[in-house]
């Protein structure tokens, strides 16, 4: 078994940006800039938004935090989001999801422009992905597909079940696993809460991919021996014996799992990351998409 | 063994348009106007065009078909695609594929307004089905779907496996039969040419659909019983006793597949009546998306 670590691989990437931005800047060109809307306080979301500022300074992006309260009206975001859109100086942004109920989180991503729209989550990027035409991958697909290339591991022809078909992982990942590409080229099967015999259907991956955030529902007798397991989930469950309080835990029972495999993806440590990795990259694929 | 006829469940959706057409002339409504552009005169362009032609006029939709030499330059094809996209009067509108090979059929597709691509080939449109945001569905892929309903054919919790991931119909056919409605909440395996033992996979699904245009290519042996079995290939082979001197020939060996199966539908007459169908309906939908 080897782990796919996804913070030495995060850190390859962030050490390859931070050197394009150096040349960049013996250039003269452009320093890529993000922005990050966050609205209200729940843990999670600051903790990744803070992670992506973070980021960015560790590369050398510029980065700007916008920060509203969780009584924002829709329309003072909305407008946000267009002066943004029109924001020279801004190369691609996001709005941290959730968002508070009253907030059309639909009407808010397609209200960003597509070409700053470096979570890939507009139906323009979706559907450039599917089509492979140039734009934005959403970040933790990528960051899969990443993780993967990077540690060598071969997807052409393989078996791959994803669990969880959500539009931001699931889906989109079992797209990109199999078109015509390298990485790529993979059998997928998506499955989801219908799905019969999931134990079954995952015995036969090659690749396993679960996204679905509940804790350790991947056990062993559901791995075939020597498959590759990717774990999306990142639950916080209760943990005194943490600073915190609490700890992340996968969708995989890492413990009686990672035995049976030849690669597998710890929580944390695996795909959040390269999440923030694939950002990263995006942020820079903004600025040369645009040819600046 | 049931068949599954596309020239009647077609037959139907055509009353059914009918019937709204007179309707909204009843209500003093515009009635639904469809533009197909043609170029060249590639036997089978000409032969689905007419047929979309002929499909109007049936229906009571009002049609526009707009030829150019197979010479036309790209920028005088673009010039009309942006004039369709201005007029008015035009609800809808396809450039029927393929184009000649000094046209960029990419460019062609992306310049079409999303609010008039009937075909559903815009990369906005595919984005807006992978998310489930109102917008049109690919004509093939929806009536297959259509085709499926219709004949109260179950689909959640099923294996589909599709052979076949072209952009137009395996790729958007496997989101639709897997996501989260009904019909839909298939388990979907999406193969291809680089699949592993690909009859032991077809030979686990309740539902085989066949999109990849090799005459014959779905034999017996890879189908389970009690299947439903789609035929989506219409490959043209010589046939000197047709009065054409071919005939059209799906993806599966129909005569030694047909008994072992559920439901399965022949070619011709099977998807092929349902994608002009769904067009129609795409036609109408592109009136009410805008409200008129």
């Amino acid at each position: 078994m080897q782990l796919l670590d996804g913070k030495v691989t995060a850190l390859e990437i962030r050490q390859e940006l931070a050197a394009a931005v150096k040349q960049r800047k013996i250039e003269g060109k452009k320093i890529p800039h993000l922005a990050a809307i966050l609205v209200g306080n729940d843990g999670g979301s600051v903790t990744y938004v803070n992670a992506k500022v973070k980021a960015c300074e560790e590369i050398g992006f510029e980065s700007t935090l916008i920060r509203y309260d969780d009584s924002v009206p829709e329309d003072i975001l909305l407008a946000k989001v267009q002066a943004l859109n029109e924001d020279k100086s801004i190369d691609g942004f996001i709005v941290q999801l959730p968002l508070p109920e009253h907030i059309d989180e639909q009407k808010v991503t397609l209200a960003i422009d597509p070409k700053k729209d470096v979570d890939g989550f507009h139906p323009m990027n979706l559907g450039n992905m599917l089509l492979d035409i140039p734009g934005f991958i959403c970040a933790t697909p990528a960051g899969i597909m990443e993780l993967m290339e990077r540690n060598n591991i071969k997807t052409e022809g393989k078996n791959c079940v994803i669990i969880g078909r959500s539009n931001i992982v699931g889906t989109p990942l079992s797209l990109l696993l199999g078109r015509n590409k390298s990485p790529g080229n993979c059998t997928v099967t998506l499955t989801h809460s219908r799905t019969q015999n999931l134990a079954e259907i995952c015995r036969n991956a090659d690749i396993l991919i679960a996204a679905i955030g509940q804790p350790g529902f991947v056990t062993a007798d559901m791995v075939k021996d020597g498959a590759v397991v990717i774990d999306v989930g990142t639950t916080r469950v209760d943990d005194s014996s943490k600073p915190k309080g609490w700890k992340l835990v996968g969708d995989v029972n890492f413990d009686e799992v990672a035995p049976k495999t030849s690669f597998i993806s710890p929580v944390p440590g695996g795909v959040g990351p390269m999440t923030i990795a694939s950002l990263m990259m995006n942020t820079l694929k903004a600025m040369e998409l645009k040819g600046k």
